[in-house]
C-alpha cells in the first residue's frame, strides 16, 4: 500500500488533473461504499434478508442468556450456542443444512471417541495417560486432515471432518484435567444442537432460499444467455444493425457463463441436503443438472470463439456479406437461439419442452444443412464475381462455429427431455393450446418443417423458398 | 440410498453376472479405499506432510493442558488454543497467515467494541441493559453479514467478518452474565495469540507451502498443457500419427486449464499474504498471473472447438488431407506448441524468454500468413481435382482456429515479457549458450526466420523453400 501510494503522489504531481491523488481515491472510494452497497442489495434483495435473518438467530439464541432458568442449566456453555448459530447459518437452506448436520454428527461421533480414548488412557495408569492421549491426538488429527483431501469427501463432509478434530481434541484433551469430562460433553452436545436448530429454523420457516432452486434457475439462464447472444450475433457480425456498441456490450451477457462450473457443483452439492420444496421432490436428479451446465459451458466456450471474430478487424467484404452464406447463417444464428431461448423457458418452468423449441432447432440445422449444398455448388461463391477463398474464410470458420452451436443446442434438448423424462420430476405439459401449435414461424411454414424430417429429405427447399419462410418468420 | 439399495437387487436378480448387487459394491468401495488413499498421497506427497504438521501443531498446542504452570495461567480457556490451531490451519502458507491474521485482528476489534458496548449499556440502567445490547448484537450481526456479500471483503477478510460477529456477540451478551469481562476478553485474545503463532510457525518452518509457488507453477503448468495439445493434434488430426487411440487420451490434458479461474484467483488471494519466498519479492506481482491465467483459458476455448473436430465424424477428404494446407495447417499447430512449451519453460524456471520462444512464434506465424497467401489463390486448392468446396470446410475453419491460437500465443508471450519487465521481480537471462544461439529448428533456417521480420515481409517464401525448411526442423 505504501509504494502504491507514492507511485500515486508521484503520479499525482505530473499530472494533477488526471489523477486525484492518494487522498482523492480514498475520498472516490468512501463516496462509492454506499453506492456500491445500494447496488449489491438491489442486485440480489435476498441479501438483506439473509442478513436480518442472521440477526434474528444470534438475538434469539442470546436469549439463553437473559432468561434465568435457561442459564441456570447451560451456564456459560452457552456460548457454544451463539457460536454454532454465527458458523452454521448460510445463504442456503442446503447449506446451513449440510452445516449443521455436519455439525451436530462430528461432535456426537468425536464426542463418543474422546470419551472412550479418556477412559482407555485412564485404565493405562498415571504416567502413561499424557502419552497415550498425545499419541492419539497426533493420529486422528493427521489421518482426518488427510482424509480431508478426499475430493467426494470434501464436497460434502468437509466441514465435518474438521469438527470432528476440533471435537475430539477438546474432550480428550481437556478430558486429561477435567473430571466431569461427561456433563462438559453433554453441555457441548446439547448448546451445538440448540444452535443448529435455532439457526436451521430461522433458515427454513423465514423467507428461505433453496439451493436447489437457485442451481434450476442459474441453469436455465445460462441456457438462455447463449440463446440472447446467438439472437443478437447474426446482425451484428453481418452489421445488420446501425447502433453497434451498445448491441455489443449487450451481447457480453455470455461470458459468466464460461466460469460456472464451480458455483453449479457447489450448489448441487448444497441441494441434496434439501428437502422437498416446491416443484422438486426430495431425490430430484441435481447431477442432470450438471450435465446439462457441462453442455452449455461447452457451447459457450464456441460461442466465445464466435464472439472473437466480432470484434476481429478481419471482416469478410461486402459482396459477401450480402449473398446466401449470409442469409443462411443469420438463421441458423437466430433460430438455435430462439431454440436456446424457449429450452431454457421450458426448464425454467419445468413445462415439457414445446414443439417449438425443437420446431426451431430444426430449422437451424435445415438451414446448416442448406449452407452445405451450396457449399458444394462453389461456383456460385467463388470464380464469378473474383472473389478470393481467402475472402469467404472468416464466412466459412463462423458458419462452421454455428454449424457446432446448432449441434450443442439439440444436445442441450435432449438432455433437457431426459431430465423431464426421470420418473420422480414433474414436468408439465405445455398447455395444449402451446402443444398443439407450433410456433408462429412454424405455423405459417411448409411442410417441410415438421419437426426431424429435414434430416432425411432428399430435396432441400430452394432459396426462394427459405426467403418467403424467414419473411413470415419475422 | 435405500431405493438405491432396492434397485441394485432387482437388477442382481436379473443379470447377476453383470451387476456385483449392493454387497458387493460396498466391497468394492472397502477394497477401493486403501487404493485411493495411496493415490492421493502419491499424486501430491505434500498432502501427507501437511496431515502430519497438522498433528504436530495440534500436539504442540494441546501441551499447554499438560503443563502445570501453563494451565493454572490459562485455565479451561486453553481450549481456544486448540480450536484455533485446528481451524486456523490450512495448506498453503499464506491462507494459513491469512486466516490466522483475520481471527486475531478480528477477535482484538471485537473484543474492544464488545467492551465498548458492554460499558455502554451498563450505564444505561438495569431494565435497558439487556434491550440495548440486544439492539446492538442484532444490528452489528446484519450489517457484518450484508458486508461478507462485497466481492472484495468475501476474496480477502471473509473468515475475519465471520469472527468479528461471533467474537463480538460472545463478549458482549456473557458480558451481561460474567462480570469479570476484561479477564475472559484477555484470555481469549492471549489463547488465540498462542493458537495462531502454533498454527504458522509449523506451517512455516517445516516443509512450507507457498500459494504463490503453486499460483506460478499451475500457470506455467497450464500454458504447457496447451502446448502438449498443439504439439499433438497436427498429427492426430490429419492422421499422421499410427496408435490413434492412445494419443487422443495424451490431448485430454487441457481440459483441466477451462475451469482453472476460482482455483487462480483464491491461490493470487492467498499469495498476497505470503512474505517474500524462493524466487519472489513481498510485492510480487501476482495479480498478472491472473492476466496471464486469463489469456491461457480463452486459448483453451479454442483449442477445446479444435478438439471437436478431432472427435468429429465429418473428416477432411484423403486428397485434401496429403496437401499444402495440411503441411501448414500442422505447421502452425506444432510451431505454435513448441513455442507455448518454450514460454511455460521460461515463466517456470523465470528465464527471459529466449529467442526460442519468439523463434516458433515466428515460424507460426509464417505459416499462417503462408496459408492465407495460398487461400488466395483458390483455384490452386479447387476445381483442378474436382474438390468441393464443402470438402474443405473443416480444415479451413482448423486453419482458422489455428491462426487464433498462434495470436493467443502471440499474447500471451506479450505478457510474460511484461510480467519479466516489472521492476521488483527478477528473472534471470537465459544462459549465454541458448540466449545467442536460436533454436535448433531456426539454426539450420535462413534469413527469413530472424523473430518478427515475416510479418513487414513483402515476398513470402515458397512452398519449396518452407517444405526443406520443415525438413530440416524434423
Amino acid at each position: 500500500m505504501a509504494s502504491e501510494a507514492v507511485r500515486d503522489q508521484n503520479n499525482g504531481n505530473e499530472g494533477e488533473n488526471r489523477d486525484p491523488g492518494f487522498c482523492g481515491k480514498l475520498m472516490n472510494k468512501v463516496v462509492e461504499f454506499p453506492r456500491k452497497l445500494k447496488k449489491l442489495g438491489q442486485d440480489d434483495p435476498r441479501r438483506i434478508v439473509h442478513s436480518l435473518k442472521v440477526g434474528l438467530a444470534v438475538l434469539l439464541v442470546s436469549l439463553l442468556y437473559y432468561f434465568q432458568p435457561l442459564y441456570d442449566g447451560l451456564g456459560a456453555t452457552a456460548m457454544w450456542a451463539v457460536l454454532t448459530v454465527v458458523v452454521v447459518f448460510e445463504f442456503s437452506v442446503g447449506a446451513t443444512l449440510g452445516r449443521g448436520l455436519n455439525r451436530i454428527l462430528a461432535t456426537f461421533l468425536a464426542g463418543f471417541l474422546g470419551f472412550g480414548v479418556h477412559h482407555l488412557a485412564n485404565l493405562s495408569g498415571e504416567t502413561a495417560h499424557p502419552i497415550l492421549i498425545g499419541v492419539f491426538v497426533f493420529l486422528l488429527a493427521a489421518s482426518v486432515t488427510f482424509l480431508r483431501f478426499f475430493p467426494r469427501l470434501k464436497a460434502r463432509y468437509d466441514y465435518g471432518l474438521l469438527i470432528f478434530i476440533l471435537t475430539f481434541c477438546l474432550i480428550s484433551v481437556s478430558g486429561y484435567r477435567d473430571e466431569e469430562i461427561l456433563e462438559m460433553a453433554h453441555k457441548r452436545v446439547s448448546t451445538i444442537l440448540i444452535g443448529a436448530f435455532t439457526a436451521v429454523f430461522v433458515c427454513v420457516f423465514i423467507c428461505p432460499v433453496w439451493a436447489g432452486n437457485d442451481l434450476h434457475n442459474s441453469v436455465a439462464n445460462n441456457i438462455e444467455k447463449l440463446g440472447s447472444f446467438l439472437e443478437g450475433f447474426g446482425d451484428e457480425y453481418f452489421k445488420v444493425a446501425s447502433n453497434t456498441e451498445s448491441n455489443k456490450a449487450l451481447l457480453q451477457g455470455y461470458s459468466s457463463v464460461l466460469n460456472s462450473k464451480q458455483s453449479e457443483e457447489s450448489q448441487a452439492n448444497f441441494a441434496r441436503w434439501e428437502p422437498r420444496h416446491g416443484k422438486f421432490r426430495y431425490r430430484h436428479p441435481w447431477k442432470h443438472y450438471l450435465k446439462i451446465g457441462t453442455l452449455t459451458r461447452q457451447c459457450a466456450y464456441r460461442i466465445d470463439t464466435l464472439n472473437g471474430y466480432l470484434n476481429s478487424e478481419i471482416q469478410t467484404p461486402l459482396n459477401i456479406q450480402s449473398n446466401k452464406v449470409q442469409e443462411l447463417c443469420m438463421k441458423m444464428s437466430s433460430e438455435s437461439g430462439k431454440a436456446l431461448k424457449e429450452l431454457a423457458w421450458a426448464l425454467k418452468t419445468m413445462t415439457k419442452p414445446c414443439s417449438a423449441a425443437s420446431c426451431h432447432i430444426t430449422k437451424s440445422r435445415a438451414a446448416a444443412n442448406n449452407l452445405k449444398s451450396l457449399l458444394k455448388t462453389s461456383a456460385a461463391l467463388l470464380g464469378s464475381e473474383g472473389i478470393h477463398l481467402l475472402d469467404i474464410v472468416p464466412a466459412i470458420t463462423v458458419a462452421s462455429l454455428l454449424s457446432d452451436v446448432v449441434s450443442y443446442a439439440e444436445q442441450i434438448e435432449k438432455s433437457i427431455h431426459e431430465l423431464s423424462s426421470f420418473s420422480h420430476v414433474q414436468f408439465k405439459s405445455a398447455e395444449p393450446t402451446k402443444a398443439l401449435q407450433p410456433c408462429n414461424s412454424c405455423a405459417s411454414s411448409t411442410n417441410d418443417n415438421v419437426p426431424h424430417l429435414v434430416i432425411t429429405i432428399h430435396k432441400l427447399p430452394s432459396q426462394q423458398e427459405i426467403g418467403s419462410k424467414q419473411g413470415a418468420a419475422n
